[in-house]
């Protein structure tokens, strides 16, 4: 997906939080400010949006010092949902269809999200996702594919989050080999193998990186990540970065996730905060 | 007020609202958005937003050719807040406390806001503001200033709006002479002498302009006003704009706004979507 005009005024904004968290100084934050909106003068909308994020936040972390200004939060959000993950086993064990359930709490979790424009409260987000119906359901076809597939590709999204992946994770692993797919590096709030390893991915999956941006930009990850992409049975995306970043790649992909930005939603015909499992 | 560095992305934002509100034409849009984003890069935050808004706003005219990007959203909110006015005066007339009745109200009309970042509806926000107590309560104060004021200028807001603002006239009209400002030209969906007519302010109030600007910064305003401006005994404030052109002037200021800015929200201490009447 191609940036719109809409990322600049956003991505300006992200950056200004991101500083915001690490520093007070207003001179540092304008600063960073000032830089990122020098930067986007320039910066092609032929790019995804997550292309042009890994550089709006790493001039934050270059002016501002700190690789990684979400660090606190991540640990907070693995915290609470790991707090929470018997609950949703609980919600999952009661459930009629295990599968459904577990596939609706594993979108839900993506409303933890720290780039978007959003304040959310993550038990509103469960109670609605569980109870509304997907506004792209490709669903079946998601349990069909899962039957015929021997490895399953799952590329993760936010730290917490992890925790409602896990959940999914549990009921889907008896069916095929499953990797879970982290950041290398720190962007924004995204999961990394630490998140992964907190939230107790490692006992249910094989964990990889994939590179340096928001979402999965092919070009920027490794080339044993790219080939376990290419030859993956199924690709489970996760966010909406892995939808910038995907929405144009071929596989056999199924986006999970939560519109909280009104360009996707303008993207996918559909409205903000809507729950999507739409396949590639 | 001055401007804080929340203000850049967001101010950024509306111009490119404001310029897709004219043209379809993403050339026009993305030349916008960057000759704003170049303006902004050498705009001192000491200035208040409405002065950084007059400036932005400017650039969206200019190069869209279009002088009042608002117009046809103005004429439709003046005929939606039309259509409520007889229920507005119901709900007056059956309140136990007619004064406080109308001051809710129209508080709540300062909700038909398209600079601010929000989507709203009118009708919940009435009876939420008719509800709620102010986050910032000088009711008692403007009672009694009232009472003793016999020269009334009121600084409005926007179209619509205007006609919560009338119901508010209607009741403090036989206290003293009412003086209702509008904005000499178009700013964002900023009332006009149009607007006031229309909304049947003619009726109530005598009415004059301030300036180009949202707000009422008094350097851009004619002598004749700010003459006005400085005899008042009395002086109601509706909105935002208002608020941050006026929040360091003297004179017998009562705010009353919503509260639709997170930076408006930290300057007063207060939550957003929290109703205002607070006296300088």
């Amino acid at each position: 997906m191609k940036s719109k005009l809409e990322c600049i005024p956003c991505l300006l904004r992200q950056s200004l939080n991101a500083a915001k968290i690490v520093t007070d100084d207003p001179v540092v934050q304008e600063n960073v400010l000032k830089s990122v909106m020098r930067e986007l003068l320039e910066m092609p909308l032929s790019y995804t949006p997550p292309l042009i994020a890994r550089t709006t936040y790493g001039i934050v972390s270059e002016i501002t010092g700190c690789e990684d200004p979400y660090r606190e939060i991540k640990a907070t959000y693995n915290e609470v949902a790991m707090g929470m993950y018997p609950r949703l086993k609980e919600i999952v064990d009661e459930s009629d269809d295990r599968l459904l359930t577990a596939t609706k709490l594993a979108i839900a979790g993506n409303i933890i999200d720290f780039g978007a424009d959003i304040r959310f409260n993550i038990e509103e987000t469960i109670n609605d996702t569980l109870t509304r119906e997907f506004a792209i359901n490709d669903y079946s076809e998601f349990v069909k594919s899962l039957v015929g597939s021997e490895t399953i590709l799952y590329l993760s999204d936010n730290a917490g989050e992890v925790v409602f992946d896990r959940v999914l994770l549990e009921e889907i692993r008896n069916c095929a080999d499953v990797v879970y797919a982290v950041k290398k590096k720190p962007i924004i709030n995204d999961a990394m193998t630490d998140d992964a390893i907190f939230c107790g991915i490692d006992s249910v999956a094989e964990i990889v990186t994939t590179a340096d941006t928001p979402g999965t930009i092919l070009e920027r990850c490794d080339p044993e990540f790219v080939d376990l992409f290419r030859s993956a049975d199924l690709i489970v995306s996760k966010g909406q970065g892995n939808y910038e970043s995907l929405s144009e790649e071929s596989g056999n992909i199924f986006f999970m996730l939560l519109v909280k930005c009104p360009v996707i939603a303008d993207d996918l015909g559909i409205k903000m905060w809507d729950a999507v499992l739409k396949r590639k």
